[in-house]
């Protein structure tokens, strides 16, 4: 068809999609192409907004690589990812919630044992986190794969480092044990900034807002039978917990990460310093 | 705000661009929000879908470099790009329509006088083109600057080429003389296949349309007191001015090649092999 306007285009690139075999791919499509018009249409996008929207969105791809995912960084900002989530993981009440994956997990990360010191001499309070993995149905589930991930006491993860040769830290794999349970070492979690040296920080900048996300450690917890649990558990004295910038507190989440004078710590180590204990119980949701 | 579910994020999402100062970018990135959440929401996309997404997006991304640039392609190709010409070029009737800038122009053309050989030594039929440039008042237009760009005989542009130490040819810019004529030696134009060794490629295969854009050349007119005028001349013997890949074709834009046997040019040369003229006259939109 020639002669399209800016309302009758959007038909025709539709109609266009007519041969495509895969139903969903062309469901999606349809739908992509009629939002992206309607916003154009609606906001009468100019030609030099356009090409700032294609040159942000080319720096955003350029700004990934091996170690960073700026376009996860966008989505997560938009509130997109948060979105995603809550429209995939409806659970039954008292099952543990799930928020944003975020861009900083790696497959590359260790395996460690229970009681195992994750934080491998990154900055920051010591803390020791325990708990149990069950089930809904209240039954321990034993050998769960729980991944556990955070930014260090400066709100720097691992991988954001350039200067100390790829190495991880305050990151790994453990096992529940036998009855379900799970306890580490690590460090109590701080508040940070999310990366604002790229486009997505840049974008953040120029909407006037915050690029802070109240502290958390990253959980992710997977067992034969159940659901994936990709989630949060955040700290209860945070100040970003209600202007997180990826939109990501679940007040389900929140806890109390309790300090302890200098002592004995809960796996008999004496401790010269204060240390933090986290009590957090992870109720997986049955698959299917 | 905590506990956000799929519907109450977007009204938040919005709500953190309070504090933006730039009234334009506040209402741009509200519209944006509010239509990628519309667009999740609808299709209820799935997590892997998502992750499918930012993976493309990522790709194109990381597809574009000096040369090459695949983000304007894919806006291309989803209707975008002639969407946001529609909207930024309602002209009086009378004027020449405008169309797609696309993504093989480049500023390092050189400069030619009227008459010169635009194909530099590029593959094709030989073409003479010539016209005029008039205001919509039919006055000359003397000294507008013309860009010419186009691909060779074999559908592609001297950009895309990597092994020709990046010659250009088959382009550059000429002024119109004082009674507003422009004329030139060039190429006659063949459809072609927009590049699809990337992302872009992918796409429009899985959706099932074919890639392909019917012969044209590419110009960009620009004089003072005058609207840019960005658009291509079509020819009216191709099969593909009803299915264009970025859906750029104009009714008014196609135009008759015309066959000569060989013997005397335009411009007096001996033709030995048969050769092609075309005649258009462009009509600019006074500014303002």
């Amino acid at each position: 068809m020639q002669n399209l306007d800016e309302n009758t285009i959007t038909a025709e690139a539709v109609r266009r999609l007519a041969g495509c075999k895969d139903a969903r791919f062309k469901e999606i499509m349809s739908a992509l192409t009629r939002h992206v018009h309607d916003f154009a249409r609606e906001v009468k996008l100019t030609e030099a907004e356009w090409m700032q929207g294609i040159e942000f969105l080319t720096a955003v791809g350029q700004k990934c690589d091996d170690k960073r995912q700026e376009m996860i960084l966008l989505s997560d900002t938009l509130g997109l990812s948060m979105l995603v989530v809550a429209l995939n993981h409806k659970k039954p009440p008292g099952c543990t919630e799930a928020t944003v994956f975020g861009p900083f997990h790696t497959d590359k990360a260790s395996d460690f044992a229970n009681g195992a010191d994750l934080a491998v001499g990154a900055a920051g309070e010591p803390a020791f986190i325990r708990g149990a993995i069950r089930g809904s149905d209240g039954k321990p589930v034993a050998g769960a794969t729980i991944d556990v991930w955070q930014a260090d006491g400066d709100g720097i993860y691992d991988v954001q480092y350039t200067d100390r040769d790829n190495a991880l830290f305050a990151r790994g794999r453990l096992k529940s044990d036998a009855s379900g349970k799970y306890w580490f070492k690590s460090i109590k979690p701080e508040f940070y900034s999310i990366p604002v040296d790229g486009p997505v920080g840049d974008w953040m900048s120029k909407a006037g807002r915050h690029p802070f996300r109240p502290a958390h450690l990253h959980f992710m917890i997977q067992a034969p039978g159940y659901e994936k649990l990709v989630t949060h558990v955040f700290r209860s004295d945070d100040k970003y917990l209600d202007s997180d910038a990826v939109f990501g507190v679940r007040s389900s989440l929140v806890s109390d990460w309790v300090r302890h004078e200098p002592g004995q710590a809960p796996d008999g180590t004496a401790m010269k310093k204060p240390f933090y204990t986290l009590d957090f119980d992870f109720i997986l949701n049955p698959a299917g």
